[in-house]
């Protein structure tokens, strides 16, 4: 099943790096120190390279991830045979934690590296566990179902309401931190025919968003670098 | 905020219809029968006519439902202004539980009768009670949240991947009860336009689709009554 076999325990250096990225993390945040502890016992590492897939769609689904470093995406082959993008996973985040209670526990979609990519493996019975175990922790893991359900909706409607500008420029405000000023830099860490396809839109068609924003003065574009110049203005573009 | 006050308590005799809705539910199945009780005595009823709504998007939210009787729409205002219609909810269905541990807990889209609808009301705080009571109650509602994250996944696919023909055949066969026989007959209970919108197609779309479907000898259609007299043409329709 595994493009990296079935991943590997933490050395003690790994394992010490591994519990900043949890501790850090609303999900895992609520955990005792004891109850971390056992957890990352039980975590496995992955680390992949460019295209390496972590796992493929149907296949068996037992664990759930939390990404450190690098890109994921999850794709689907759509009906014309070609990949296409579905969710683009950036560190910090986790990824297939809304497989672990299905009847069927089977991955919807293929996960593969877009870079060089860290992963923390977290298995299903361990997370049943910390459920049982902790109140706050289960909270929070409906929480995190219950925003996934929320992203899931606003993307199905973004792609039967919105323009093609309108996705580009949601696309770029959702990589700004709060509070950004004008003048902030993005750099555009995912391919281009990714980002498209995430967005259901063709290369070209982001190509020429970005030159719209160019020409409007909203963004100035150096390489895999743009500069938001006008937030506001990247905000209302339609 | 609701469209017919607060909801009612339940009578005696409603209690005991309710009891019946709530026994065969499978997130509350799994509830023992003093726990079933003192939910039931905390449940509101809503009877709701048709193009009544339940709640408007944005409402705060502190409750979700169980629909006993009818048919609710679940929809948002388009750019084009236009009503969209996200999904249709059918009895023996729970609605908005998605909802319930969201940190801005507010409903994400608009309900509105279809038709005269009774519904259940089942607050969050009874639910947090029984998530922390009952560990097989908290798994299967977070497996209701993740069965509801893969319905909006594959809703979302079908939109950019799919005719309108595979949609429409495809809501068709989800009508089909499982190890359904041809010749089986569907009610179409729902408006041809709502149906139409949560398929993100025109009616007339769906008009000239039924034709279609029609002239291949799939189905035969009467009235509201749609004959399906070949499941697996109906399966295999593009």
């Amino acid at each position: 099943m595994w493009a990296s076999a079935a991943g590997s325990r933490l050395s003690e250096l790994q394992r010490s790096v591994a519990l900043t990225y949890f501790k850090r993390h609303e999900l895992f945040e609520v955990l005792t120190d004891s109850q971390l502890d056992i957890l990352i016992d039980s975590v496995r590492q992955f680390d992949l390279q460019a295209d390496d897939y972590l796992y493929h769609q149907h296949d068996h689904a037992d664990s759930f991830f939390l990404l450190a470093e690098g890109q994921i995406k999850l794709s689907i082959i759509g009906v014309d045979g070609k990949q296409k993008v579905v969710e683009i996973v950036t560190p910090g985040k986790t990824m297939a934690e809304q497989v672990m209670f299905m009847p069927e526990q089977a991955y919807p979609l293929s996960a593969q590296a877009i870079n060089n990519t860290t992963l923390y493996c977290i298995s299903r019975n361990s997370c049943i566990q910390l459920i049982q175990e902790n109140t706050e922790f289960c909270i929070r893991f409906l929480g995190k179902l219950c925003i996934r359900v929320d992203e899931r909706l606003n993307e199905m409607i973004s792609l039967t309401q919105e323009t093609a500008g309108f996705r580009v420029a949601g696309y770029l405000v959702d990589l700004l931190p709060e509070n950004s000023q004008d003048g902030y830099i993005i750099v555009l860490n995912t391919p281009k025919q990714v980002i498209a396809s995430k967005l259901s839109i063709k290369p070209e068609t982001f190509s020429r968003v970005m030159s719209s924003l160019t020409q409007k003065g909203i963004v100035r574009v150096k390489g895999r670098e743009i500069c938001v110049k006008d937030i506001e203005g990247l905000k209302a573009y339609k």
